[in-house]
């Protein structure tokens, strides 16, 4: 008994939980089943998502490490003209899947232990991810320019240096990127959102767009911060309050966004994360 | 050499092109990015694309045979609650996967030799997958109720009695089926149509959009003819050519065929095998 609740494996639940995210719409500021960015579009993401699967498969798969599995979705996800499409959901998908592939139930508990149980080879790894594309990161905190994630595997001798696993790595970003702090936080945000979506009614797109609202309004989104600044940030988190409250359409809001390019990548990728736990859990399709 | 040109593998490429269909848009009466049928939604061919996705891992994997791996796929498409969603695309993709991924060139001849090679045992597997979902077919031909594929593995005695291989089975819808005639006629239009994918312009979802209504125009719908009725098909075809000439508007068309449930499934199947021989060939997302 694994308190699964699904026809489909954990992998392809991964998989569909990447699709299903970027098919919800209205999500003000991503792209979605009705907006494309001008070089960022809705089949790059689809092609992320099935070249992503590779990894994903790895992940379920206890003969190789976490960080492997993460650095080969990532290239897996980046055959495509697109750019970084899911890295961050991917790195929430990865340990979650591992969490839940064991034949234990997929719980706060089962991933916090895949995260204490991470290594230098799979911070390594993850670092190395970074090599097949370009992901949007701020500068490294003071001191320390030789862990900046852009050196990518050049950054392998510093971290061997210092002994830092995959799980401090992220303990060192987790105040300034949201996907970061939920490999800190226990995935508490990721799993709470999953009862959101469980709890929902419609279609798992129409709840997506929903529960990725509702993750705007909860906490402000680093990505905008970091891609354009604080201001937008905490101005996509008031808005968000205001769709969700019936004050703004979400609609116009989505193509405000969009066209004023406030993106935010994070809280989608926390949609993606808690889709995954929900068709986990019994979501259907 | 395999005369490959592709950083997915087939397997990837098949799944992607399940997903490159359903997202080119307008397909005039087909489910596509922007248009949901009332019980057969979007989503729906999002999650019959990842359960696929084990068959089509088969059908990459001489081990295994045609009617299994087909079998297989048409299972896992069935994952989802709206039904049949690509069992036609799939009964394209199985051989043309298979022919594929034998280290030759995915040529009409490889298909051929896949399609010569099917057993009786394939044909069986073939039967047993219309258990997995309701799929629209005719009543078989005269004098051949024993053969009706709605019987699905009851049909086995029968197809052991004639010794009918899938190849068989195939040749004998050909006339009333616009897939089962691509396996007799050497998977011609599916090539020509690969080849109008790869000589076309823009993004890969729009050329999708555009070779779906030039093989409307090309060749009646059979499903149509088999859902709703001849003259239907007839004027579906009518109108894709209007709507290719500029003299109707493919929006609008499509609003209004999915209104009058005019639903060119055949032809979207044919795009999606279309989409894979042009992924294989190169076509870039």
């Amino acid at each position: 008994m694994t308190g699964r609740d699904s026809p489909r494996t954990s992998v392809e639940n991964a998989e569909l939980a990447l699709l299903l995210e970027v098919a919800g719409t209205p999500k003000p500021g991503n792209v979605d089943r009705h907006r494309d960015h001008d070089d960022l579009r809705f089949e790059h993401f689809l092609a992320g998502a099935v070249g992503a699967r590779r990894g994903l498969a790895l992940a379920a798969d206890h003969d190789h490490a976490v960080g492997e599995a993460f650095e080969r979705a990532v290239e897996g996800m980046s055959h495509q003209r697109g750019g970084n499409t899911q890295f961050g959901a991917l790195l929430l998908l990865v340990p979650l899947v591992r969490a839940g592939s064991d034949g234990r139930a997929l719980t706060t508990e089962a991933v916090e232990h895949v995260v204490a149980d991470t290594t230098v080879d799979d911070a390594v790894a993850f670092y190395r991810a970074f090599e097949h594309v370009d992901v949007a990161v701020g500068d490294p905190p003071e001191g320390l320019d030789a862990l900046d994630v852009r050196r990518g595997g050049a950054a392998e001798r510093a971290l061997r240096e210092r002994g830092l696993t995959l799980a401090d790595v992220m303990a060192l970003s987790a105040e300034v990127d949201g996907v970061a702090a939920e490999w800190v936080r226990g995935f508490e945000r990721t799993f709470e959102a999953a009862e959101w979506l469980l709890a929902d009614e419609g279609s798992a797109p129409d709840r997506a767009a929903r529960v990725f609202l509702r993750l705007l309004v909860d906490e402000v989104d680093t990505f905008v911060a970091k891609t354009a600044d604080e201001a937008r940030a905490t101005e996509a988190t008031r808005r968000a309050r205001a769709a969700l409250d019936g004050e703004e359409e979400a609609e116009a809001l989505a193509d405000e966004f969009v066209e004023r390019g406030i993106n935010p990548g994070t809280t989608a990728d926390l949609t993606a994360g808690a889709l995954f736990v929900a068709l986990e859990r019994g979501l259907e399709v």
